[in-house]
């Protein structure tokens, strides 16, 4: 589970050609163009002592042993947890000092989840980061229409959104909800669109465990049956009911995908104050206790399973009882979660882009980058959120996710950290120029201008006279024509007419197997 | 120099009070509070490795010894350095490997800045950071008036938000540029609203270095002319114009200060790919030439002046030759230049809440946070621009000052770091409330509610039914309200009338003794 796939390096546009075709052609080079999931070369900024982690780490292990946690109306967890040991009465489990690390040393400390396209497979874990857009949001928005349900429409659009970005590494999975389709049907419209729209990796069905099954066997066609007994494939979300509680169709979904070999995300969904103690070393010590249980569970289903230590800690409003984001006790939960995760020699996800805003507007981006650093600084493998999340995930936002994704393309600059090269020292530009010089014109400058400093496409740094000629725009107004842009630029991968029409085939024939229900 | 001032904890409000006289109190006790200066519980973000530190001072130290900096129609500069040792050739000063570093070396790891108001002294320097105003805008903005000139008024109303702001330590210096008042007379009323408006510390004029010595006059106004022989009262701005060059009005100013014993932030002032290479590496080898060539300079005026090791690093578009704010290349530099200051052992100055942007948008907040945190988690010391920058620096917003003073409250919460008391731990929250419970009633919550997250007074966290009904106000909108309210709730510190009538006197005295000119 060590090996690195082949690294996807971004493809060069292809030689100018002529007419229709090399317009064509343009198009094709832009949705294919893709630059390779982060691989850090920063050093990772920790918040917590050797002796803060120690504390956490007993307090977590004293929280399970005395407490508990609850799996609820799941009697085969029960029966698990039982006979490897720990101690149960009714829907409570207790955990003997040391059983749930010991049970969830099987997990892996990294995985690869395959993409159809082998180029945009990735590697979760160790110093490598995946980002993943927007997640769940059953609202949509953006500056034309403003807000309202999010449509099937809607959600293929934030899929080609997303296979469109150069630095989006994953399709992600419910870019919004489409509520115009029926709950129990959804889910295959959705993987459908993942699979069709983009050939990056993506995210599968969790709120049912038949609904999982239906994305692994989905996911068989794409892949074949024997690749996805030894591969991960799909990678998909496992919330808990915090505090301490899991519950049944969360376990099933789980349960599902650990069956079948395939990666999920074990989340604490914690809003402190609220759903853990309101402070930071509460929240974490939730939080450790929480993962350990989930992933003992999917470990005991299948040992060896991917999972990857999830964490969502925002703050609530203690006056008001509304959700907060981007605060600072939620990116030192970030940074402390991230020492526990490497603590237990698992791959990390948290953080986002995250903001309570109700317009990409400076509170949004001010949240949001108050995030988003932190997350890339504790040095997150997976990134949920990533691009799109906007009034506390209520609502997929069009414009914040092309913003969003700017923001995605400068951590990748800065996660390379410096470059110490010869060329990067640049002495022969000192000994050109010389005191009281211009280095616009030197020869070191002619050399490396194109690709030395990232290039963002949302930001005006024109002169206030420039932008006010053109119509003082702000950066709301700009984004809604770059995603409008994106969206007439997309050209669909390539997909194998016979997979597409097995798909279909799989899809018509479990919708015509039950009657349409919202539950 | 390594004392710290006894710490200027933040006041009470007094007990209630009837009537008017309440409302006045309540006015004044808002004035008053005020968080002390950051003592940051939080480990560094180093980017450089020991390795790659040492290959930026090795080639900074070659660049002095090779090609040298230049010191501009200041003989006396060039004198100094000849006797220390240095190689000259017209403007032109080489140094022998090792003579600048040993010439630094008498600049003190620290100090204090005393304020009038011996309570919000502040020291500079060790795990301390002290927030400061935007600097040297010629324009102002705001929502109803749009971009202006700035004048005498603007500059009054920016030094009131500064000294009402509880998370504002410095009153700065140019808070924005009076164009109002002719620039040989400006800066008597630009010292004089900072002692007159606020009792917190400040910079002085450097324009020119009589203006200097009119500032360190009025100081010993305030101070006592003996105090201002032992303490520093000042600290002001000298920027390099770079590359390696330091010209005379920066050199005079700088010269005056440190003979008085007061502060200086020696700064490269660099645009990367203009001022400087086209390279991180390369933009930190320059920065660490000019800073050692700047402070050898105050060094050999008086050993022992305090220095502060000053950077301004941004980019440059490539594409336009505009000036790019907020980039990851920019926050590379400021860690970079924050492990070449704790080499040198100097203080260290950089970052603030910079961006490009005309208006406080998403634009503004994505790139003056991705300025802000990395000035943090880099261990800065002295942060400049801290809030109400906008449009490079040509613009003090009143807006964008709210919403950055609300960042800079956060970056204190964050720079504590994860508290881990045995009330943190929150141990008996979990026994009382158990799983699948609620936190928002337990007895650690109640204990703890009031203090436990930072309160964010721009951001609105609301339904988005309820922000609709409020009439759908962004973040801009809201913002100004709150320096409106600001301004209407100011009320002046305290000042001895004695040293009001002899500033008055002085600045009189000056005035006449001149025509107006605007140079």
């Amino acid at each position: 589970m060590t090996d690195t796939p082949a690294s996807p390096s971004a493809q060069p546009a292809p030689e100018a050609r002529r007419g229709r075709e090399a317009r064509k052609a343009a198009r094709s080079a832009r949705g294919a163009v893709s630059v390779p999931y982060i691989s850090r070369n920063l050093p990772l900024t920790e918040v917590l002592s050797e002796e803060g982690l120690k504390l956490i780490v007993a307090n977590a292990e004293m929280l399970c042993q005395e407490i508990g946690l609850e799996f609820r109306d799941y009697p085969s967890a029960l029966e698990r947890f039982k006979a490897a040991g720990a101690d149960i009465k009714g829907n409570r489990v207790r955990f003997p000092k040391g059983l749930l690390r010991q049970l969830c040393a099987t997990a892996p400390a990294d995985y690869i989840q395959h993409a159809r396209n082998p180029a945009r497979s990735v590697h979760i874990g160790g110093k490598d980061t995946v980002f993943a857009p927007v997640y769940g949001s059953p609202f949509v928005t953006d500056l034309d229409q403003g807000r309202r349900y999010g449509t099937i429409e809607d959600f293929r659009n934030f899929v080609k959104l997303a296979y469109v970005s150069p630095h989006m590494h994953h399709s992600g999975g419910t870019v919004c909800e489409p509520v115009d389709l029926p709950v129990n049907k959804r889910h295959l419209d959705m993987v459908y669109s993942h699979i069709k729209y983009s050939d990056k990796p993506f995210m599968g069905s969790v709120t049912h465990p038949e609904r999982a099954r239906d994305t692994v066997r989905m996911a068989e066609i794409v892949f074949g049956k024997a690749f996805l007994e030894t591969n991960t494939v799909v990678t998909s979300l496992i919330n808990a009911n915090s505090p301490l509680v899991w519950d049944s169709s969360m376990l099933g979904a789980a349960e599902a995908y650990a069956a079948a070999n395939q990666a999920t995300i074990i989340t604490p969904f914690i809003l402190s104050g609220a759903m853990s103690p309101v402070s930071v070393a509460g929240t974490l010590t939730q939080v450790l206790a929480e993962v350990m249980a989930g992933t003992a569970f999917c470990q005991l289903v299948r040992p060896g399973a991917p999972v990857i230590f999830g964490t969502f800690v925002s703050t609530l409003s203690m006056q008001s009882g509304a959700p907060t984001f981007g605060t600072p006790e939620a990116s030192l939960a970030i940074y402390g979660a991230a020492q526990l995760a490497r603590f237990m020699k698992m791959p990390f996800r948290t953080g986002g882009s995250l903001c309570a805003s109700k317009v990409p507007d400076a509170q949004a981006a001010y949240e949001s980058a108050n995030t988003l650093i932190p997350t890339i600084h504790a040095g997150t493998n997976f990134v949920l959120h990533a691009a799109g999340w906007l009034e506390g995930g209520l609502a997929s936002s069009y414009e914040k996710f092309v913003m969003d994704c700017d923001q995605l393309g400068q951590m990748h600059v800065l996660a390379k950290g410096i470059d110490l090269s010869e060329n990067a020292q640049a002495l022969d530009a000192f000994r050109e120029v010389g005191p009281g010089g211009h280095f616009l014109g030197c020869a070191h400058t002619q050399a490396n201008f194109e690709s030395a400093f990232y290039r963002s496409f949302t930001a005006d740094n024109n002169s206030v006279e420039q932008w006010m000629a053109e119509g003082s725009q702000d950066a709301y107004v700009r984004a809604n024509k770059i995603w409008k842009k994106w969206l007439a630029d997309y050209e669909a991968p390539p997909l194998d007419p016979a997979v597409d029409e097995a798909l279909l085939a799989f899809i018509a024939e479990k919708k015509a197997s039950m009657p349409d229900a919202n539950y």
